[in-house]
């Protein structure tokens, strides 16, 4: 490596300029696989740049497999492979794409968790003990085993102000899976539930499962309207009153008060979708409804957000006339979420390392939002509004440009860039102009800040022949 | 420990008398917590007995809590604490109990698997990689990994002579979770579904929570009469031809044709759960009705019996017309089972560690079903008929004394062992004598032993007031 190579110039931040660099010798065969590249204070030193700037070099080289950092060894050259396109085949992303004219460099996908901070040891630690135990030969409690149930009660006291017996705490995989189940009861009382608009679509999916009819509670950037709730014929509604989904507004503490005597007075139920709440940035995060009143609440979280979605691991609190139903009709049902992973999950709550976890990612993602949401402003300026910066793991960027949102998309992928879209969440109003979901869990400061870059260079530098209106694909 | 205080009677085998003394020793206090025992050497040589035979008595011990073997170090004495009832809480026995007059010593629980042979050091190797993938850090495939899709196909041809697209193989969490998810394509076209009597309770729930109606296909020890087939209203069947649940019968390959051609002909689906085929010890395993014509069978298999319960995952492999209207409806569900899990048993299939742990498994619970029949066969003589020992993890004994099944299960509860009731399986017909349930994963030759011992003693040698008929509890 001869530092005379490197010859900067303007046109690029300094960091993108080594990048390039080091992707070329590697492509030409220059650097070989296995070979070590210089450390980070070397390379430094020897270009006159930061620590900072070499490490956001070697991070996007890592992030693009060009190289692999090796704890407490330093940073090696991979075998060059042909880049596969990684065509994500999870649920969230079932949207038609054209060829990307180049590999995706940076994938903006809101349903991933950031995996250098994820408690690797102390969970290996104590999944390796669970499979010594003699418990975990058998099959498990039909509603979930009972230590994982007690900590999860104890868990949404402490973090949630839901007051709760351990019994009354149901496990599950998914929040799908359980809407599923609880469905087959809910189904003997009701016939249609109220869903917000936009909303969640996986659990208007699993309502549907039951054939229930819908009616819709539209919800703003500046939250909820509940002013129709009174004309409404449904007595069942599902929210997500903590961060909205896919608004990212919190309920305030009037309308939960009016939803709750709503529901009183209709003698229905509320789902409380509670399933990001630990992620709270500017403020404390709100009580659950069902911590104000919870006899007409059934409470739903999970640890896909904030632990693993892989896990598979979620739960929902019942008030007493449902769990009396769910446990006669489901007595002889196994549960549905791997026992060895709740059993994992009971000790490592137990050890205290679940709140730690959650401390440590609140700030990490703390982090994360504000880096997307500053490199959005600065790339963008007024050309976009950001909604929902305040909690969880994406923002929704409102594009003020006569476009479609289809054409947002592909033309990001066209860059390199996968970004995702809004309009699955809405059923019957939409947004007067585009609006594209953004995720940043598992993007390093300088994936974000590539991705953004690159954002603007499609959607405002853009070379394209005009804007398209197409938005069907 | 002196030699001396080991006087052997005639009345039972040394390897309980020596058994018995330890215990006593540790109740009394001669041997303290975390005291070390002799080596099996040792004990054997002192005591002029086999080291089998002192072997037997450890386990025994460490079976009941008093001790633990630890790898290469030797037997130890626990912490004695009071001995908690182990009150199953899965959904396999919900039967009620009276209080018994001593701590439960054997358990012939069946929904559990051989502990001491799980490929511990493999699997944790694997899981433990496995938690370093960036993929493992993503919500999953809705219809499971394709890593794993295509190793279960593979296995299935393989094994089962099942030739299939991995596409077509959709990965659960259980049987049960499969079929309320199949249930909702299904109950699109059909009303009611055959079932067999006896058979496997918790598909009849599954069904139900669809509402299915049932017809019932009677099950005898001989084997399933299919002679009122044509009759019969509904086009849909479901059933365990490899071994059937639980009378433990094979469908002959005569009758596999008949079922074959009925559907063909009726334009209906037979739901084929391969639930245990893996276990057949007297002869090469029959082929699984989907290698015969898959066109119309939904074969379901899973690794709760092959592999562990607790670890939920379960595949089957849908018809091309059913796949398709599943895929479609099922595309925004997120799959159900730990992604984690599906991830590493991908890897223990693709490193043949699952043909390796088939084939042990298969040498170790044959050795014990021998051990246990054997047993049964000498102690109870005419007094019982034992069912389904060619397969499996259980047989069924039928008891030919003028006596209900529930004072059977009473009777040995109150002896310290835990047999299991079959009347649950029965939907119409009942059997003319009662059948009990006897598991044995999960024993190990001196417990099954000792359970058959106690078993006899509180069946035949009973000093109660009379055999009681009251078979409601």
């Amino acid at each position: 490596m001869k530092n005379a190579i490197f010859s900067f110039h303007d046109d690029s931040p300094k960091y993108k300029q080594i990048y390039e660099k080091f992707k070329t010798f590697i492509e030409r065969g220059d650097l070989k696989a296995d070979e070590r590249l210089p450390s980070l204070r070397q390379l430094a030193e020897s270009l006159h740049v930061s620590r900072n700037t070499a490490l956001m070099a070697y991070e996007l080289l890592a992030a693009e497999g060009y190289i692999r950092g090796e704890s407490r060894k330093g940073y090696f050259v991979n075998e060059l492979e042909p880049l596969l396109l990684q065509e994500a085949s999870s649920s969230s992303h079932h949207h038609e794409q054209t060829e990307p004219t180049q590999p995706i460099r940076v994938d903006f996908r809101a349903d991933v968790v950031d995996q250098s901070h994820f408690p690797l040891k102390t969970w290996r630690r104590i999944a390796n003990h669970v499979l010594t135990v003699k418990d975990s030969f058998r099959y498990g409690d039909p509603f979930g085993e009972m230590c994982l149930r007690e900590q999860i009660a104890a868990y949404l006291l402490q973090s949630r102000g839901v007051r709760t017996d351990p019994k009354a705490v149901i496990v599950g995989s998914s929040t799908q899976q359980m809407l599923v189940y609880l469905g087959h009861i809910l189904k003997d009382e009701f016939e249609s539930v109220i869903v917000e608009d936009p909303g969640y679509d996986g659990a208007r999916e699993a309502f549907q499962f039951h054939r229930f009819m819908f009616e819709t509670l539209p919800v703003y950037e500046t939250g909820a309207d509940l002013s129709q709730l009174e004309q409404m014929k449904s007595r069942l509604i599902y929210v997500t009153p903590s961060h909205q989904s896919p608004m990212g507004v919190s309920m305030s503490i009037q309308q939960r008060h009016t939803l709750i005597h709503w529901v009183n007075k209709m003698r229905g139920y509320i789902i409380e979708d509670d399933y990001d709440s630990e992620f709270r940035y500017t403020q404390k995060p709100f009580p659950a409804l069902a911590s104000i009143d919870a006899a007409r609440v059934i409470y739903l979280g999970n640890f896909s957000k904030s632990f693993l979605p892989g896990i598979r691991l979620s739960y929902m609190v019942l008030p007493q006339p449902l769990l009396d139903r769910y446990q006669q009709r489901f007595l002889l049902f196994e549960n549905t979420s791997s026992m060895l992973s709740q059993l994992t999950m009971a000790k490592f709550m137990e050890a205290g390392e679940w709140i730690r976890h959650l401390k440590r990612m609140r700030l990490v993602y703390k982090r994360k939002m504000q880096h997307l949401v500053s490199a959005l402003r600065k790339e963008f300026q007024h050309h976009i509004s950001i909604i929902g910066e305040q909690s969880g793991l994406y923002v929704l960027v409102k594009v003020h440009l006569p476009c479609s949102e289809d054409w947002l998309i592909k033309r990001a992928y066209a860059h390199g860039v996968k970004v995702y879209p809004t309009s699955r969440y809405f059923v019957h109003h939409s947004p007067d102009q585009p609006m594209i979901k953004l995720g940043f869990s598992n993007l390093s400061f300088a994936e974000i800040q590539l991705g953004v870059e690159l954002l603007k260079k499609a959607w405002l530098e853009s070379n394209a022949t005009g804007f398209a209106h197409d938005s069907e694909t």
